[in-house]
């Protein structure tokens, strides 16, 4: 009566659910088009030394679930031991029991290492060891996990100044067997609110593009620049993180004096941020239409709350959240600018905030020209939503007021080689929704038709729109 | 096991909710409170020679499933044949599995001609000839078409400068046998943003008053001449279609001057625009109090994102979204300004974003002052939340936080003859609640009590709202 | 096959759920942290005369229900008979199926008074005769329907220039047997709109300080001094009833300033008001945490809405709804301002707008330092939320985003003793989640362990939490 936790048929409810994962989208490769996965690590073939290395170094998500049970910091961020760290992950484990951590934390067991035992203080050794064992063999290598998970192309994301060396590495090894692309994600060129990262920020792009900056036209010289160069090394999508989209208008000669004042160290106010922003994401915006490259914009994030934990950790530590911001008519202005145009890229909106999901779902609407199927998506549900509530609702939105049936799917967005599963776990919830309808008489039992559809987003959509 | 697609019990996943639908719901007949319908064609009693005229010819929602599925406009709103146009809709009908239009398409066809075939590129042809076929009979011109559904009553949506020169037509025809009636929709009024468009529509206005229109009270006395007028011709409701309400406080003299700036041909401030909207909102609203009418507020939409689509084709072509709002605020004041005086009409407050579901469902119970039950109403899901998911979660706001049972239910607000079994969905999908919950024991089992509630929400509460 | 109405097994729709509730949930006593009870009648052990006075004269949700029904004023809160409100209230009940009322009504007929037939017309002499009837006996003083309940702690709301004359009296009452404590609630200190209304409350704010007020340093030290006085009657918590956070920056001489000019008659502009607003609810903020307390906000609220009955009936009788302000900014900037001083408090949030449920659920995980489990609290399902659906989704974004395990769980905010049955309908929900996941393989079928997690949520998190 009670189904065992997490076998074979995990999240799937109904046969036609079951049928529709193990025939149609279980074998599908991965395409992982969105990710912040270390290149230099697939290029130098990585090895971890243990659990903690690989689980516990870089996710925030986890950090913020220890700071949650009362773990203090030495052991999320600290220097404690690898060991004594994962010690106090392992107590955390049974108390995360409902968030998306207790699911991937016993997929990824399960998938990578074979174990099938509940994570917890009791088993704690044992899993360290026995994971631990095998993370230090050749064939657990970052290239070997990424291969048994499927994973075909996979693309990063970097910093215009980053000198892309590692993707060139890995470009040029035969035997990775494993596209690994850069993303250009210019976020930093737009931090003009501190003036004084601003311009360090800005020299290092000097240099990396060759030239010196002392104007706009030089900035955007530069930016250009880079732009090229990702380019030339098999970029094929931008992304920016963003509170909301900036589309105030102003004229050329206004943003280059806005730039020239933040040049020279001042700090702009709140509309010449605004306007040289919004400026920025507009020229951006050309040089990926000119390309043919897909535009992400992450949307919605209030990060950097804790300003103590940002003096001490810096950002990406854990202490972002979901903001309230007002997304609708900057966004539509934004798009429609680019559309009149006739320059608007291939585009996907994600959203932080699923209030917004159904403001997203319409959103793109606005803007498909029938060019091509699917041309404006509305992205994957991202970070606090990529669990099964959140990519439910991401999915019925779409598919209510959009076209599921072109939608590009999952991405892992993640900073760790283990969390392939997530694509996995995405494809059972979308066959379980379809599944769950096909029985109730809400869709056809049509499964050679629906598995089609299902292969589609579980692959071939990603695979045809990027162009891979 | 699989239940077959779209069957008797279409929705209804239980017994109990069988019993509700078949017993109580399904033979009551419809009041369609709120369309888009031509009345002419009501009055000439047209009939359409083939499915793409009555499906396509005026359906955004399609245009932008098949422009989101990558088709050309020329297939869309252009000069392709019907038969062309007809086989890229079927072409696209299969990628729209989840979205409301893959059940609209197929309950529309099994309802008004039998059809229970899918629609999709193998059959396109033999569904479009058979519905053809039918479509020219006599027995499906418009009037049978919507006594096959039992309409007993429906309401157009009418510019105050229309003649209602086919509402009258109608209205002395014994023969239509359907009462149609037409609703007072002065958005144009409103649209002072734009002073050419708005002075020639003032010209219009002062035309079909018989008055010449220099002056804000001018402008009010033909409105309320146009009002009265509507009124002779049984007009009951009125119709406002909002970003969201305006309520800011002007004195007449400013509003005065506001008017005759624009009348002069002069664009008006952002304040200047709020404070006129304002004012002439609360003028509509007086008008409908003294006159018993229903008011309604559609509020929320992102309306003609697509600058490009906007030249070419106009408005309400499939480029508008969701919008995200303010609305608390400033409808509470707007309401609270009517019933402070004793002239609150019977409102009806639609919103676009499901985001304010329960804002609206609780804004309702501050105007509900004991003189009738549910003068104020949550409107139905409206548009983009016109599907299951959206129908259940506004009757679940509406069950939470007010009071179903008083709930005037359904309208189709659609453009299309073919569009009536909207109000069957919307009873399954209300009775398929009910039902769950008796099954599960969290209503008694009562039927006959339930049943009650279930007929009055079908039809007669609104027929004793509306007062027809 | 249908389960009967409000059964033993009632919202447990699993075996899992049923062995969770029963085993685990149901015999833990009650902590009821925050709610609106009255002390004097605890103190007094009062017993009411009929149903009509323990359930009708303070209830604004039923009032509301009332209304919207068409049922007239006097009924609500006016001069009607008892026996006629009750009346109307029964004729008003069936029409509230699917709002929690129509749960909470034959719960609490059920659980105090062991009527289980259905209040209606029919039924309505006989259940208010035998439960006046019942409520008349000695058995029947609040004290024993609070016994009957298993509630063992109970925290009331209260003005800072409340005497507490009755949490006194009750405290040397050793018959009482449960613990009733006071909350801080300075909600008018901050009601400086209207410097009326505002300086009488300072006036009587001295008096209870026995000082004098004139400066803004008077105004912080008599309300310091109660602060002290609240903690000597062993005050555990301070409540904030706002639409959002303010956290505007000014120097002292500006609040000083600005203090100056209410005190003195004048009204505060909009910036003023913010400024001063946000000056005391830091001040406050610092006090609770030299003091250990907990620290709630209720954000959300748009109150007031229906001028006509403010004025006839004043606040909190049933014109209130839910808002759409802006949450996410202002709130992490005065959490970051506490927590970057190592003075930030335990601290529940309460948000009324369920669109702002995730916002919430991530707030809190910026401000988890480690150092004890569960820091910052995203509250339970509030006012309008207080029903299944609001519970569920409550509980989903925590367990998505956050840790549901440390969840301080439950409480009534009512106004009456006939209330706590919520606490029952809270676990009966809770259990049900984890039920459902348990039968469904999306949690391992560990009793023991997630039936301590349930135990704790019922109970053992809040009493250490707030170190009862």
């Amino acid at each position: 009566m009670m189904k065992p936790f997490l076998d074979n048929n995990f999240l799937l409810h109904t046969t036609a659910a079951q049928r529709l994962y193990h025939e149609f989208a279980a074998h599908m490769p991965i395409i992982d088009y969105h990710n912040h996965l270390p290149p230099r690590q697939i290029a130098e073939d990585h090895r971890f030394d243990n659990l903690t290395q690989i689980w516990l170094y870089g996710d925030h998500y986890k950090w913020r679930a220890m700071r949650a049970h009362g773990v203090a910091e030495t052991f999320c961020t600290g220097d404690a031991g690898d060991w004594e760290k994962f010690e106090k992950w392992a107590e955390t484990v049974p108390y995360t029991l409902r968030n998306p951590l207790y699911h991937w934390t016993h997929l990824e067991l399960q998938r990578y290492f074979g174990i099938t035992e509940l994570l917890g203080p009791g088993t704690a050794r044992a899993v360290y060891e026995q994971a631990g064992d095998l993370l230090r063999k050749p064939e657990y290598s970052v290239r070997h996990l990424l291969r048994k998970m499927n994973v075909q192309v996979l693309c990063t994301t970097d910093d215009p100044t980053d000198t892309l060396e590692w993707h060139r590495q890995i470009a040029a090894d035969p035997g990775v067997g494993i596209r690994v692309l850069p993303a250009f994600r210019p976020d930093k060129a737009m931090m003009v609110e501190d003036p004084v990262a601003f311009n360090a920020w800005t020299d290092k792009l000097a240099g990396a593009a060759g030239t010196s900056i002392s104007t706009y036209d030089d900035f955007l010289d530069a930016l250009k620049n880079r732009h090229d160069f990702f380019a030339r090394h098999d970029c094929r999508l931008s992304d920016h993180g963003l509170e909301q989209i900036y589309a105030e208008p102003a004229s050329r000669q206004e943003i280059k004096n806005i730039f020239l004042k933040i040049r020279g160290g001042q700090n702009p106010d709140a509309l010449e941020i605004l306007k040289i922003k919004s400026a920025l994401l507009y020229e951006f915006a050309l040089w990926d239409h000119e390309k043919g490259w897909v535009q992400q914009f992450h949307l919605g994030a209030l990060r950097n709350n804790n300003s103590r934990a940002m003096r001490n950790l810096g950002p990406d530590t854990g202490w972002d959240s979901i903001g309230d911001f007002r997304q609708g008519q900057a966004l539509a202005r934004f798009l429609d600018r680019l559309d009149s145009e006739n320059r608007l890229a291939k585009s996907i909106l994600y959203n932080l905030n699923p209030a917004d999901n159904e403001l997203m779902a319409t959103m793109i609407g606005n803007f498909n020209d029938g060019s091509v199927a699917g041309k404006v998506q509305f992205g994957s549900a991202w970070w606090f939503l990529d669990q099964k509530d959140g990519i439910e609702k991401q999915i019925n939105a779409l598919s209510n007021m959009g076209m599921l049936s072109h939608f590009v799917g999952m991405l892992t967005d993640s900073r760790s080689f283990l969390s392939y599963p997530r694509h996995e776990y995405f494809r059972r919830t979308l066959c379980n929704l379809f599944g769950y309808e096909i029985e109730n008489g809400e869709l056809p039992g049509e499964f050679e038709w629906i598995g089609e559809i299902v292969r589609d987003i579980s692959y071939r959509n990603a695979a045809s729109y990027f162009g891979f």
